[in-house]
């Protein structure tokens, strides 16, 4: 939690975290500054201080909401500095930042860098800025032990931010059956009032709509495949796919918050009138283990034990898993979870390896999500929903939702 | 355009260019692989070879759509990667690029790198990769002499799908207008059907449904502000602001295509129903400054040029500028404009200092946004359509709409 970066830092000898790019976006920004229309910021966070927040001029009011101390650009003209500099860009953009970090009395020490943003400039800034400050040790935290570590667990407030979207991700998955169900069926394809077949095109336009009404967007879109490319889980669907009964239907929905805020994760696998036998009983398989690492969870493990774990239910069915081979395409090809936050996929990892700091804590929020996929046979199936681990060591699902494979059809 | 990159990499003497991150909302990969369902990938460009993608092994097929040779991290197991350097998570992703870099004989010379990302794991595993390839170069194009100076000019098909964007953008405007103008008025206040009043937020709102609907996004948000709010060009309106006559509205849309394609850039400044003597007054002296601006384009000039030209029109009206006053915050307090392509502000600048290759040409695509701002009066105003100039040297707007100040209400 954010309370423990200080601590962290101090642990970890860590002086500053200089934090940049947009306030919207950007998770390591809009953990500190919430979402903001910052078009570009530099924010320094330092054990014992408030953080300091530099930011444009024309963007004062959106930066002074933070509650940081505040440093405009516009104290450090960058046309001055460009005279000093012989007119060379690259050491006029390095020379404001050692001027701001001057200011800030912070010419020294180690500080991690953190944000999202074009590399190349800032690669090229950094190495000139590294040579004018020498006693500067600028480097990324690659083993995530301070603000991935804090960020790992979450407080009420932000348990609350991640309730409001599976709230709203669920009730958009509702709407979706509920539209499904409504189409006519003709030839074993569902098909729209102007006669054509619905595809997955309209199906993912449909849900961006309510996402949209709803205050939240997919800036990692939506996986809604059918068929051989729900076999296929990186495969988003193919637009003009029409869909069909009988054939799975994998839904894999990540929305966040309007802006770049919290994400949640949720899949359900459908088969639209019917599915076959060999689906029905694949589909047993994943409910059941599922059911089986929910049942298994526990307050303090690492989560890479329980990938090992789902590979060993799933070889007892007789399937092929990455750990009997890291390169195998059909049977579970993936990690069972990850955690979830102003990420899509962040700490804790199920399959990356990491240190022992990767554990399942109270504030911890994470997706569980066994799948099968065969996409020669042409199918996927996957289930997934999103859990927190509460202060007294509970694992609480987000939001329910039937995991039904066979949706009826309500319309002849 | 894109053929111009391999002359530029070779008169800069630049051996690649090394692209990362997601295919996705990163221009500099979505430029070469178009907007692909890649979540991370290294895209490499070496003069006279066919760019070199690496991926994930799940998004093999996504990979393939793009034409180029491929190259699948699974091929660089990153656990025997961690058993070979102890452990340590750094080094083995700096390994892993090193040995990426051998298996396609870029091991020295200068490489300059792209891509929008995470930038601390970024930066710590080039600190290291540096260390393992003393000969190659690794730095960024802060002066956008190759990608971002290819970028700048667009050929046929960029042109197509920005004007797309223009006519979906300008359909979204209409709607709105349409909406507006609809409203019932109590109180100088519009008024919605349930008798509530009209909120910025509502017509946000609608405007993200609109450019769902029309296979659009605007990932940087909308500006739609009313009063004082339109007199501080950054401030996107506050969501709870009524909509009232008489004051003016900055309506400033910027989306780009579904995913992080091409964008459009378009201001309009209305009032419901009526318009003070000022407002009035002021938004001709904008009006005629952009009109005046037009007039002047010319293939081949710095716009830097423009942003003069435009202070001295303005100040000849007495206003202060950016030119009399850098800190200024009341009238004009910004630049002219700005390239426009799969940035929503890239090459050519017309403020920021640049070289001579900053230039309009036959390509190139730009705003022209005139404007004058007065928060403590309670008003701003701005006028806004982006151009291109053709092969023999015309300017064309990319859509048209009326520049009326003043919108009539239709309902009583």
């Amino acid at each position: 939690m954010k309370q423990h970066i200080d601590t962290l830092m101090q642990q970890n000898h860590v002086d500053a975290l200089w934090i940049s790019g947009a306030g919207q976006h950007n998770s390591a920004m809009v953990y500190f500054t919430g979402i903001a229309h910052l078009t570009g910021a530099d924010l320094f966070v330092i054990p014992g201080r408030t953080p300091i927040l530099c930011h444009g001029p024309m963007e004062r009011d959106e930066a002074a909401k933070s509650g940081f101390d505040l440093l405009s650009y516009a104290e450090f003209d960058l046309s001055a500095l460009l005279k000093e500099t012989g007119g060379d860009l690259r050491t006029a953009y390095a020379l404001r930042y050692k001027r701001i970090l001057e200011s800030i009395g912070l010419t020294k020490g180690k500080v991690l860098v953190y944000g999202s943003r074009d590399v190349g400039p800032y690669l090229a800034v950094v190495q000139e800025l590294q040579k004018m400050l020498p006693e500067l040790e600028l480097t990324g935290d690659v083993n995530e032990i301070i603000l991935l570590e804090a960020r790992a667990t979450k407080d009420e407030r932000e348990l609350e931010r991640i309730r409001a979207m599976a709230r709203v991700t669920t009730r958009v998955v509702g709407n979706t059956l509920d539209m499904l169900t409504a189409h006519k069926v003709r030839r074993d394809t569902l098909i729209k009032s102007d006669g054509q077949p619905l595809t997955i095109g309209d199906v993912k336009t449909q849900i961006n709509l309510w996402l949209t009404t709803y205050g939240a967007e997919n800036p990692e879109d939506t996986i809604f495949a059918i068929g051989r490319d729900a076999g296929v889980p990186h495969s988003s669907g193919t637009p003009t796919d029409p869909i069909r009964l009988g054939q799975t239907i994998v839904y894999d929905i990540f929305p966040c918050e309007q802006g770049g805020g919290y994400f949640y994760d949720f899949t359900r696998t459908w088969c639209l009138g019917y599915a076959t036998d060999e689906v029905h009983q694949i589909y047993d398989q994943v409910l059941r283990t599922y059911n089986q690492l929910v049942s298994e969870l526990k307050v303090g493990i690492n989560p890479a034990g329980l990938q090992q774990r789902t590979c060993e239910l799933l070889e007892a069915y007789g399937h092929e898993t990455v750990r009997t081979n890291p390169r195998v395409s059909s049977g579970y090809v993936h990690s069972l979870g990850h955690g979830v936050g102003l990420d899509v996929h962040e700490k804790p990892w199920f399959s990356r390896p990491t240190d022992d700091s990767n554990k399942l804590l109270p504030g911890s929020v994470f997706t569980l999500e066994p799948g099968l996929y065969y996409p020669e046979q042409g199918y996927g199936i996957r289930l997934e929903d999103t859990y927190y681990v509460t202060e007294d060591g509970r694992f609480i699902r987000f939001a329910d939702f039937p995991m039904d494979l066979v949706v009826p059809m309500r319309a002849g």
